[in-house]
């Protein structure tokens, strides 16, 4: 690559974007770890980007219209630092870029959302970005139809790199972003042909020009180090309504360094000789971190540009009606209506009375109805199971091309992608995203379930079939280890709720979040109700709680989720028939109970009585409760699944497994 | 649709074809739940494929060298029951036939292959089919290229849906397909416009014939309810040799039922009235599971066609080389050479001797050095990060369309696909598949890691960068809840060894393992060899041992794995310079000390000392083991993880979050 050429061509671009390369090489050095070529292979397309088309205030960074910036290929980090702190971010100062890599920087190697406000999302898990980038741009069409143009009306621009396209979530996000046609998402493709192992060829050869337009999108093809070129088509994309844009940027990673165009270029580039040496070829002659001034200011510049235009959207707003702003201001802090309690309230004290035998997911269905005519902010979906999860309701209207207002999405068979898209949608902000699928894809979702928890996104995950009892589907569609799984995640919610009033409570709990992602664990079986008693409080909110108590001496305390608390009952009528005190806890929540200070927990579970957990689902995890969390004489059993299940009507599964009635009293007696 | 019309064109076809239809309409209407419509909609497809195409001998379905079907579409099953039933399974009677779904059958609502032998793989989590279908397809070159094409030389064929290629994994699987020309690879794509929830439209667009073409592969569109057509273009597919072929089949769900076009046909068809008028419209008149003799014995003429070129490939393989011959039939059984304990044996004793200091990935690598030349029939491969994994030895030679005996794969930024296809060719037989990449990353394998523990494939995934151990790349790529994961899941033995002789004790578990597969957590930073005794017998194999006892009085056992063990025996020296009796266990392998007898598990972890468990991920799943198993005085702490990682270095995160000697000392201390 002549670097001399394309310095005598832009020469005033060439140093700005030279800034972004030279301060990444300066912080990787530094750190001694990182990831330089990106950032200098996609300066240029960045440089053009904010500087020419991204909407922005670099001292409001939390403006709600502005345009979205996701760096889905994560680990280029210091391209996204660089830009933030040129253009005068007050976060990403140049200490922190000093900082870079550092315990208690807000420059960490990857991206993360919660140590910056610019930082709209947490990359570095390749795909993400670009598929979280669905929903921000889902999310900006809804609130579009839904507060009006003059309030909503940006664009989200994605740099994805060769790892992102090659990860099969991409093309999830790249159906639905043709299918749904969000001409306002327009992804650059950092085309510069390398991976880790070698060269993309080494592993790959699909033409991806040819495969985005064969879902829908709109193409162009540029040199990504030609400043004219990347303006022309990024205002190109720009024109294009209708079809999500495309562009694949030809570029060279480590651009002008001895580690150009190798797989080499893709790290940490620490060697000072061949450092000076690139920067000597850029052309660039200032000292480690230092920006020349008037770079720095015309950065500034930048920074600063979008402020006009900022406040005329404040002024804009402030000119809606009192309500509606009240209603922007409510939705997009992700705060919840006040009607929310009551309404959950009305639904228990109905269920109490009316004693519905139904299943959770239909329980979830029957919150749904009374949640969303009251919570507009919220947007629903499935992975193409909408009947089997419960998840649409009357009122919502379907999203699509022609009802950009409505909040039903047809996901297709893409949990990985809605999942993504769903964290994408709560990111954006005013939009409260829950979608179905069922309990045993949480491993599809995987990856995107522990991104909400990373990032601090409050997704609902509606997991419905949660256990044997979906019966002859069979083994690979019960959930053994799936509430392991999303109870071993940080920053999770997992509810199991035994029946409608705890499903109203759970979803209560789940819609008031805002930081914290919940799995709801639902039942396809019907489900008896086991909240008789009216209660105005949420008993869910303890995570566990005394649901019957035994009558005379205690001797036995059964512990039971969702569908297994019927069981558990069942099991205490049989103890106590034969005299043996038992209470039955439901635990619908094991976070929220562990949040509980000691003495409430030591009142649910005394020690002394036999422990028996029921769950039809691994033991793992639950040793936690059944030995006590310290000293005390443990004598405890679990009935549940040890393995994985198998096809036959449910019925059948739960008499086959133990996991009865009859089962769990044996197993509390045989411990007494 | 005019059933007229397609009977009246093709009689004896259509009536064998139909035998499929009537079959499914029969079992799941018996079972009262099932999908009806895509075995009746692909019947006319599968009926021509194995009938003039597939290699196959019913009575032998262990054949080596017979032509894989796989029916990626796995809610089809209905479909592969009739399909063995007619041609003669000996263990998908028509007994099974009726019992459909129930209880104790072979015949399971996704297609098991655990339940019998003609069932190549376990399918229902859609996308998998089609993803595993490449390990098979390249399982198939390899062995081609290493025992010749007399004794391999086979076709593998998918079926698959809409939903198998709306699943972002079926990019993945298209992407390695093209790239390395799986010409003996076929997929039918049953085109029929239909999911759960509606119409494709409602949630896809895309243009699937060019997308395929877009990864290389030959593509033919026809109507897949003519059999000429079907057969013509199967031909064609079979010609191309150099790249995999897809074959878009037009049809109709649920053909010439009430249901037919409509996502009701997906399911279960039940009703009584409509089953008899489209059997009537079929042309089909025989009772329920009757089917007509002649068209009996002309589908068990089909299923005995191959038995003349199985006789002919045995006596190829006779004429073989006795050395040969034993070598191929002992990598076709899975069975693990005899050299394998030797060369671990050497290695664990150099080890001792030289007590070498470095990461448990790099130990991993070493072993792998050493077994790869005796085990010829080990495949490994890494998506994307091989210098990261060392999953690549000197000898492998590299997998491509020139070195089809190349035994390394570079599978791309593809950790689901690859996964897939590792278990693919597990299940092929022949091959002992292992692959590499980031623990975290789990998340994306997650689908295909189940399967693998629920079909019992013994691969191994080796996952490096196992904790915060990693450092600067922070919590994205920091396991927390990955080891809870994997060891919440049955089936799956979960090691993490501390040094290069547990390494290598794992490896040779995990190498000799016939039904289970193994997921290896290494680290990326180096620690000490802390097994400096040389042992001939596997300590791992008991899953925990006691790697340093107390001196004095035992107050206390320290619990490890991995790069925790060194820390804990740091610890244990504080401890006892303070005169603080401290036993260090080991513990590789959850799973192999719960399988120990209790007496053994008692004598590892006897009652009375404080506990005290060290490992860098979450305490989720370790209660077990701290609190005892049953009745005792349990005081037990735990030093690890309660929530996410940092970007830092290592160095500073164990320091900042408190993992270390000091940190478990104390901890220790606090509890006696």
């Amino acid at each position: 690559m002549d670097i001399n050429a394309l310095r005598d061509a832009h020469p005033d671009h060439w140093m700005r974007a030279t800034a972004i390369r030279a301060l990444t090489l300066d912080a990787v050095a530094a750190a001694n770890s990182g990831h330089s070529g990106m950032p200098i292979g996609m300066a240029d397309v960045a440089t053009v980007l904010w500087s020419k088309h991204l909407k922005f205030d670099a001292k409001t960074p939390t403006w709600a219209d502005r345009d979205r910036f996701i760096l889905s290929a994560g680990h280029g980090s210091m391209l996204l630092y660089a830009l933030l702190y040129l253009s005068g971010d007050e976060q990403i100062t140049l200490e922190q870029v000093k900082n870079f890599r550092q315990w208690g920087s807000r420059t960490a190697g990857h991206p993360e959302n919660f140590h910056a406000d610019a930082i709209e999302m947490t990359t570095g898990p390749l795909g993400q970005g670009i598929a979280h980038s669905v929903g921000f741009a889902m999310a900006e069409e809804i609130l579009r139809a839904r507060f009006g143009k003059a309030a909503m009306n940006h664009h989200t621009y994605v740099i994805a790199g060769d790892g992102c396209l090659m990860e099969g979530v991409s093309q999830e996000a790249l159906g639905l972003a043709g299918r749904y046609e969000l001409g306002r998402l327009i992804v650059m493709w950092d085309n510069n042909d390398i991976t880790i192992d070698g060269k993309v060829s080494l592993s790959d050869r699909t033409d991806q020009v040819a495969r985005f337009k064969a879902s829908g999108w709109h193409v162009q093809e540029i040199d990504g180090h030609d400043p004219e070129a990347i303006d022309a088509a990024i205002t190109a994309a720009k024109k294009v309504t209708d079809k999500p844009s495309m562009i694949a940027c030809k570029t060279h990673i480590a651009l002008g360094h001895a580690a150009q165009d190798t797989s080499k270029g893709h790290g940490a580039l620490t060697n000072a000789e061949q450092n000076a040496d690139a920067k000597a070829g850029w052309g660039w002659t200032t000292g480690p971190f230092e920006v020349p001034a008037e770079i720095k200011s015309w950065w500034e510049e930048i920074g600063t540009r979008g402020a006009a235009e900022r406040e005329a959207w404040g002024g804009r707003i402030a000119s809606m009606s009192d309500r509606k702003q009240a209603e922007f201001a409510r939705t997009m802090a992700g705060d919840a209506p006040k009607k929310l309690s009551s309404v959950i309230r009305a639904l228990k004290k109905q269920s109490t009375e009316t004693e519905p035998k139904v299943a959770t997911r239909k329980a979830s269905e029957m919150v749904l109805e009374v949640i969303n005519p009251v919570m507009p902010e919220t947007v629903g979906g499935s992975a193409d199971l909408t009947g089997s999860n419960n998840t649409k309701t009357g009122d919502m209207g379907v999203f699509d091309t022609d009802n950009r207002g409505g909040r039903y999405v047809y996901w297709g068979i893409r949990e990985h992608g809605m999942s993504s898209a769903m964290n994408g949608m709560g990111l954006h902000g005013g939009i409260r995203p829950y979608g179905g699928t069922f309990m045993a894809f949480t491993d599809y979702a995987r990856p995107a379930m522990r991104l909400a928890a990373l990032q601090q996104t409050p997704t609902v995950f509606v997991m419905t079939h949660d256990s044997i009892g979906l019966g002859e589907d069979g083994p690979t569609h019960q959930p053994i280890e799936h509430l392991a799984i999303s109870r071993a995640t940080p920053n999770t919610l997992v509810f199991r709720p035994a029946d409608v009033v705890e499903t109203a409570e759970a979803w209560e709990i789940a819609l008031t979040q805002k930081t914290t992602p919940s799995v709801l664990s639902l039942t396809r079986q019907n489900v008896p109700t086991v909240r008789t008693q009216h209660k105005t409080n949420n008993l869910v909110e303890k995570g566990a709680y005394v649901l019957a108590d035994a009558e005379g001496k205690r001797q036995v305390i059964l512990m039971a989720t969702g569908s297994e608390v019927a069981i558990a009952l069942e099991a205490r009528d049989l103890l106590q028939a034969e005299g043996i005190g038992t209470r039955v806890v439901s635990m619908p929540c094991f976070e929220l109970f562990e949040a509980q200070d000691e003495a409430y927990r030591k009142r649910v579970l005394p020690g002394g009585p036999v422990r028996v957990a029921v769950e039809a689902a691994t033991r793992f995890g639950w040793d936690k409760w059944l030995l006590g969390e310290r000293g005390r004489e443990a004598k405890a059993g679990f009935v549940g699944m040890d393995g994985f299940g198998a096809s036959a009507p449910a019925e059948t599964l739960y008499e086959q497994f133990g996991i009865t009635a009859e089962g769990v009293a044996a197993k509390a007696k045989s411990l007494l």
